[in-house]
């Protein structure tokens, strides 16, 4: 039995789906607006996608980070592409905020400071938006087919 | 004046170039092998290169990633775009082995151990036949024009 999490995410954080790939909600309270971008296929390198599924998925991060952009305004949108722990191929997504708890460090770097709460509980508004737009703003662009 | 460190990279560093990005020895003494690929226009989001440039940085960036599985055959293959203290559009490219430093962490984690000197060295030497052979694979994939 494939016990792999991404191959069995929880419905209700998948914020859109195709054929190809599927958008996770990250839950993560450092970062409110964390987002994940999942390869439905069980695979562990992008060299193990087929070239025009990784032009997708380009498209799809980059169609992403332009909504991020646009709901969130962070001061930086981070990438991250790891699997060490989850051999399944799947890329993070982080606005970054001069305020947050580790900026300018990485999202998995040593904490800088404690974010104040207030623009805790603001970004988490904002995401919520941001999660709002995610299917219909994905679904305009990406078919069904992942083209 | 421009004071940008990847506007005016070190020459001896640039493994190989095109009109769009060049690739850059990391030179990181915990992981052999890490280089950086690095846009040459001074942009900070991937979002602001244009699509036929991004998806010439995905093809340069997965070429890279298979020839550092074949010379240096690591357990998984990072990458990383930040850009908070440096927001100038540049990728992180980093092989990884369960007995490094930081496996499963992520390379800007917190070390686990510290890798034997052995295996380090041994990195040092297949990370060398990696740099050796980036200009003549990249080239021949990518023109100076950068298609």
């Amino acid at each position: 039995m494939n016990k792999c999490e991404l191959c069995q995410p929880k419905s209700i954080d998948v914020l859109w789906k195709n054929k190809l790939f599927y958008v996770l909600d990250a839950k993560d309270k450092q970062f409110p607006g964390f987002i994940r971008v999942v390869s439905i296929k069980h695979i562990k390198e992008m060299s193990e996608l087929e070239r025009e599924e990784r032009l997708c998925l380009l498209d799809i991060l980059v169609c992403l980070e332009k909504l991020m952009i646009k709901t969130m305004q962070p001061e930086k949108v981070n990438y991250a592409q790891f699997g060490n722990m989850t051999p399944h191929l799947h890329w993070h997504l982080i606005p970054r905020y001069q305020d947050d708890d580790k900026f300018p460090e990485s999202p998995w770097g040593i904490n800088q400071r404690q974010c104040p709460l207030q623009q805790l509980e603001r970004r988490e508004q904002l995401a919520q938006a941001f999660f709002a737009e995610i299917p219909q703003v994905l679904s305009r662009e990406f078919n069904s087919d992942g083209q």
